[in-house]
């Protein structure tokens, strides 16, 4: 397959059908359905044969019925009546299914499994989604077939990211963590036990999507690791693939068996394939969304060696530490640089951490950080803020804009504290920088970014 | 010296001397005047030449014109004044007196330094705490030198955890992060030079002291190594040090010697020494905060073997590889115990994750903590929620209240996401567990719990 056009139809369909809607609040067809009508949808047709009408739309009884081929359809029965409405949908020649029930290879039913198998091998022309998953959510013309519990969770913001999630909870959790976050998602993706379209063929279509510019994922195991890992090397020199493997020892690669059908793998294996293919590897969720953060909202760094600012000499050190510990350099400025600042500020030390010192005030935060992104040894700015200290104009140094295009070093903002040093730190975030509430979080999330800089300079 | 009793009117003085203490509202004279007024000091004098009386109170020219000896002494007046202060106080025969004022070996000078070195060997009666340094805040009595600014800050609750910083900015950060906390300070001292009084005597005296059940540090050199870790193996066996250590690479350990004026010497070596003192040693700040939670909040475990219980097979699986990741294994509940639990609920799966899948009620959380707690092969429970999923009854789930004094098993419970998800996470930490955002920071306490109950049943 690998052709990511067959897969377009699945984020910008013209015409939906879901199977399985319903006019039962709580149900997943009434969910669905619901989402469905907030989209940028043309036409949208329930189907299920115990309605005349569902949620003020006319309720056919098979998508045969409809008397139209809808581009997609959404598949939300038992699991007994997937084959049938799938094979309905392929005789149509419907672009795209989501089967969104399970009961299949996860669960162990050989003969369901088989039928669906069979079909996707029989009618190539509709590409299929699932089943065992909770489909996709395009976060920019609303196409969402995902049934997620809307009350407990926030609408993520619009952004670049893209994520593909082979369990579709640990997809809610992800999405509803991005809610929290200033930048955001352009397509999710939650394909479970990957009967047809598999991780390969969504890496493909995310690699050509040109509203995509980072590619994040959650792993159990691919179903054709050839095919997926020659797909990710050829994707990840034109982006960053992140990706969190599910299942990294032979005791947790069992139970990847029962949660979507898929066999893990050796984790040994799977490293030194994500290393040959240029994917980032995460270590863990932590990392994959500081990893994305990062990624999505920096310039990828053009060396690894990092220039410390502080207003606090011991904060400065710990996290001098870490960058040291992540195989990162500490910069060392010119001494034209040196000279200049000290010149400016005499009570300041110009070493690596740079420390303003515990008075320092919003210009100096703003002489020292100009200067590091002038200067040629500085690669990246980590500044590290202590908002409790009393001389800091914190309204100043949170209004900081960051100017559109001109910045080429990545630079990120850690400080850790209570509400006011929170509330602070997310201004700073709004107004387009990156912040951390850890320096070990900044410095491994830099360290992937570095690497992968690294890895694309290598391939030129 | 290492005698804890003579550290004691630091922190319980019965009258106080501040001199220093100002008028002009934002100087530190004023800071530290107003803090300890508002504490459960019985006597408070302020010794300032240039006011007749300061914050309502009659003011002294000197402390030997109070005509009263106050037990403890705050120094908050410029470099140049302090040695003159300081040996007035030792004529006094003050118990203790704390040197808030810098300006000396971690600037470079040598003829102040020396003269108050000088007077410290001189006087040994009086012990000295800085200088350098914001001193000390005792949660219960408010006895609190600390010059941070309030209102940027908020306030820790009352706990047991004492915490020993070199560093009192760190300092400030840490007590900042502590308030957003179930958990709570005992104790905090912040010694700066450490010209007297060092690490070590502080170590002393917390491990003697009653109202401390975990000592936290953030150490950048110990003044006399062999005293420092000697006194470190004497503690650790009653109660356990984590130490984050500043200056862990030859780069570093130079920023600190202009930081705090102290060397901080090779990293190997330190390594060594904290694991042979018992000391556990914190990676960074993170780990730092997230073992104190743990070892504040929870029991030791017995043991190494970790039950995750789930309502979310990706979540689970990625926590199961943390746990294995950290060198902690993955309990095997008996076959007794899985098979109450699966003929109680059918639809689970009962092994390491116990996955209560997506449609799990409280019932079913209630049931597998209950049952694992029992359990002679779980030592500790990772129990993880979606809080989102839509079956799932939170005011049940974050109600659910810890019986006191009857749990031995350590239990965290997981979940990430946003508001929603915080909320109930925050009211399951308020009703006594302990919580985590991530499986990776959860796994890595653990370990270090886990190591620490090892050590201790080595030397018993």
């Amino acid at each position: 397959m690998g052709n990511p056009k067959s897969i377009e139809p699945f984020f910008t369909p013209k015409s939906v059908a879901v199977i399985g809607a319903s006019e039962k609040p709580g149900s997943i067809g009434h969910t669905i359905f619901d989402n469905m009508k907030k989209s940028a949808v043309g036409k949208l047709f329930p189907v299920n044969p115990k309605y005349e009408s569902i949620q003020g739309l006319k309720a056919y009884p098979s998508i045969s019925a409809i008397g139209e081929r809808p581009e997609m359809a959404v598949i939300a029965v038992p699991a007994k009546g997937v084959a049938a409405a799938l094979e309905e949908c392929m005789k149509l020649r419907v672009k795209a299914a989501i089967i969104i029930s399970a009961g299949f290879s996860e669960t162990g039913e050989k003969e369901e499994t088989q039928k669906i198998a069979e079909l996707a091998r029989k009618h190539p022309r509709t590409r299929v989604i699932g089943p065992n998953c909770v489909g996709v959510l395009n976060n920019h013309n609303k196409v969402d077939t995902t049934f997620f519990e809307r009350s407990r969770m926030k609408e993520p913001k619009k952004g670049t990211l893209s994520f593909i999630s082979q369990s579709g909870a640990l997809g809610s959790m992800i999405l509803d963590w991005i809610a929290t976050q200033e930048f955001g998602i352009n397509k999710f993706v939650s394909y479970g036990n990957a009967m047809d379209v598999d991780e390969a063929d969504l890496l493909e279509y995310f690699g050509k999507d040109e509203g995509t510019k980072v590619i994040a994922m959650y792993l159990e195991g691919a179903k054709d690791g050839r095919k997926f890992f020659e797909t990710a090397k050829k994707i990840s020199r034109k982006k960053p693939i992140i990706v969190l493997k599910g299942g990294r020892n032979e005791e947790t690669s069992k139970a990847t068996a029962s949660h979507t059908g898929s066999l893990a793998g050796s984790s040994k294996v799977y490293d030194a394939a994500f290393r040959q293919a240029g994917i980032i590897q995460a270590d863990d969720l932590l990392d994959l969304f500081s990893i994305a953060k990062l990624l999505e909202r920096e310039p990828l760094p053009r060396g690894n060696r990092v220039q410390i600012i502080t207003n606090g000499g011991g904060f400065g050190i710990v996290t001098a530490d870490q960058v040291i510990a992540n195989g990162l350099e500490l910069a060392k400025i010119t001494p034209e640089t040196a000279a200049k600042l000290k010149a400016e500020m005499p009570t300041i030390t110009t070493g690596n951490p740079i420390d303003l010192i515990g008075d320092a005030d919003f210009e100096r935060y703003l002489k020292a950080i100009k200067a590091c992104h002038k200067d040629e040894n500085v690669d990246i700015l980590m500044v590290l803020v202590l908002f409790n200290l009393p001389n800091l104009e914190v309204e100043k140094l949170a209004g900081l804009t960051k100017p559109q295009g001109k910045i080429t070093k990545p630079m990120m903002v850690v400080a850790i504290g209570s509400d006011f040093t929170q509330k602070y730190l997310e201004k700073v975030e709004r107004e387009g920088f990156t912040t951390f509430n850890y320096p070990s979080i900044a410095a491994k999330a830099l360290k992937e970014a570095v690497g992968y800089a690294e890895y694309l300079r290598k391939k030129k």
